[in-house]
């Protein structure tokens, strides 16, 4: 398969097409000097034969997009260290952007994209709108996705990790402390990591024979306020949770505040487990036992991957789930140590 | 001055050399077949009459490159998001490299640069290595420097933030509560926003007719670890201090730690101020009183900078300073509060 699809020419799509080379070229390059029905016809056939675009460099592949939709978490930039490692290495420029969710600024980057010859997209965590994903396919640049949201094609590799076994783990190690009551903070619902983290736990409980309390589980959105909010709510329930695993690093730091700010104390009272383990957890006080998500791993094999397509060559799989691991540190402890 | 040295052009510079326009592109673009000679001849022409490479792309610059040494450190994200932001809008890719303080990665980097023929550079806290300096020079590529350790050349616009100002107004802070004994957890000394940081420290207790105790001083190097260190060191002085200045936000956390391990509380039993305001200030428990310096504004303008001089324009002013300022949160309280 692979070879056969790599051999498929911009000549060989010409000829099918009863076009020129430099129409073909064209619609490769999204230019809007070609007629309609022409873009289509070539567009069916470089879609059905599968043509791939090379490189545009004759040296190889020189650049490659990192897009994310907010820089605002500590987490990009260990995703960021990763996919730098392997295009440094590989002499290769990593140009890092975010769109905001913003279709306006999804349709810039796409433009300078397009200026800048680039040569793969890494996409991050990315819930791009259809128009533009339909202008990344059109230009035939190779695309991969890191940290999925959901939603990606099936054809586009994916590279994430096993967040429903986290989420498990999590749960077992505060029952393994002796948790019966462990309150959980959830990430957004329409995320499928989060929603996997949030199975995990469910599983974890049930398999220790705990029936699910629909009052320990609050809403959360990844960042810190809602991981304040949520602990908070959880605390001043008449029978609080001794545990709340939150859904992320960031949430569990709100977590910690809600503690302090009842008069309790991590781990004395209260354990707290994260998810991610960005380094910020070491940095908690007390540091934080998390479940750790390699994220510049993630960014490592996602650019491994996009390097391999800018060159013509296939992927291995097409889904790939990194192993996450629990860090136990010095925020749980069995429960009424106090 | 401006306009006079926006009008040097290759062609003038080849004339004057007695050598042919390609020569000085050769020259310009680092290649090696060039005599040695004639290289030096063009050069220092280059150099006296300022010539100033236009972006190599008609329509304007397409790339701009952000040299980090180590991409490890949360500020490192701050300052991604203000350049990416400038860049973003103005059309321009970012691309994001690390250079770990390795004169072969750095050289790796410098010739991907050339590959891509970038059209401007944005060091951070770089050291590079003399070689790599000199061959940037040659290349003729915009340069500027966004918060700097000092030894930037003259001509080099750089960015930075008024450290001693800071450093000033931390100290003053803690006096203001009514703390005395104020222990100081210094940045390496071969930064100069670190010494500035320290200096201010030492002013501001001068001013308020406080000796110097150098037992209340101790050494770090903006890592955690060290603030941990240097934090236990303190609180296990015979006469421990009430409150201690960290030279960096990652340290303060750091001594959040230190504090915790010595079965004490902040603030009611230490008060701590941090410096740099990130993101993880605001989700620290207790959230951390500290200096704001304008890390992503530090970006823009250096992102804004570059662009100027890719363009052939100049920039105002060679050397910038933004206002830091302090931001209190509850870290910080009276002494003996407890």
């Amino acid at each position: 398969m692979a070879s056969n699809r790599s051999k498929v020419t911009i000549t060989a799509i010409a000829r099918e097409a009863g076009v020129s080379v430099p129409t073909v070229s064209r619609v490769l390059n999204g230019r809007s000097d070609v007629a309609p029905g022409t873009r289509e016809r070539v567009e069916d056939l470089l879609r059905r034969r599968g043509y791939r675009r090379r490189s545009s460099h004759p040296l190889g592949p020189r650049l490659v997009d990192l897009v994310f939709n907010d820089l605002d978490s500590p987490w990009a930039v260990e995703i960021i260290r990763g996919v730098e490692d392997v295009m440094h290495a590989a002499g290769v420029g990593t140009v890092v952007s975010a769109v905001h969710r913003e279709p306006a600024a999804a349709r810039q980057w796409l433009q300078n994209l397009r200026d800048r010859a680039s040569d793969g997209v890494i996409l991050v965590s990315s819930d791009l709108d259809s128009s533009v994903r339909h202008e990344l396919r059109r230009l035939n640049v190779p695309i991969v996705v890191a940290d999925s949201v959901g939603g990606a094609p099936l054809d586009t590799p994916t590279f994430g990790a096993t967040n429903w076994a986290g989420g498990l783990a999590a749960t077992e190690h505060l029952l393994s402390l002796g948790h019966r009551r462990i309150g959980f903070v959830a990430g957004p619902r329409a995320m499928m990591c989060s929603r996997a983290r949030s199975d995990g736990y469910r599983a974890g409980l049930e398999a220790a024979g705990i029936a699910m309390d629909d009052a320990l589980v609050v809403d959360g959105d990844f960042y810190h306020r809602s991981g304040f909010d949520g602990g908070t709510a959880l605390l001043e329930l008449d029978d609080p949770p001794t545990a709340i695993f939150a859904s992320s690093d960031t949430m569990a730091f709100g977590v910690y505040e809600a503690v302090r700010r009842s008069g309790r104390r991590v781990p004395d009272d209260v354990s707290v487990v994260g998810f991610d383990d960005l380094q910020e957890a070491r940095w908690s006080s007390p540091p934080l036992t998390t479940v750790r998500q390699p994220l510049a791993e993630m960014g490592m094999l996602a650019a491994r991957s996009v390097l391999r397509l800018a060159s013509g060559e296939d992927v291995e799989s097409p889904r790939v789930e990194l192993a996450t691991s629990l860090t136990v540190r010095e925020s749980t402890a069995p429960p009424g140590r106090s």
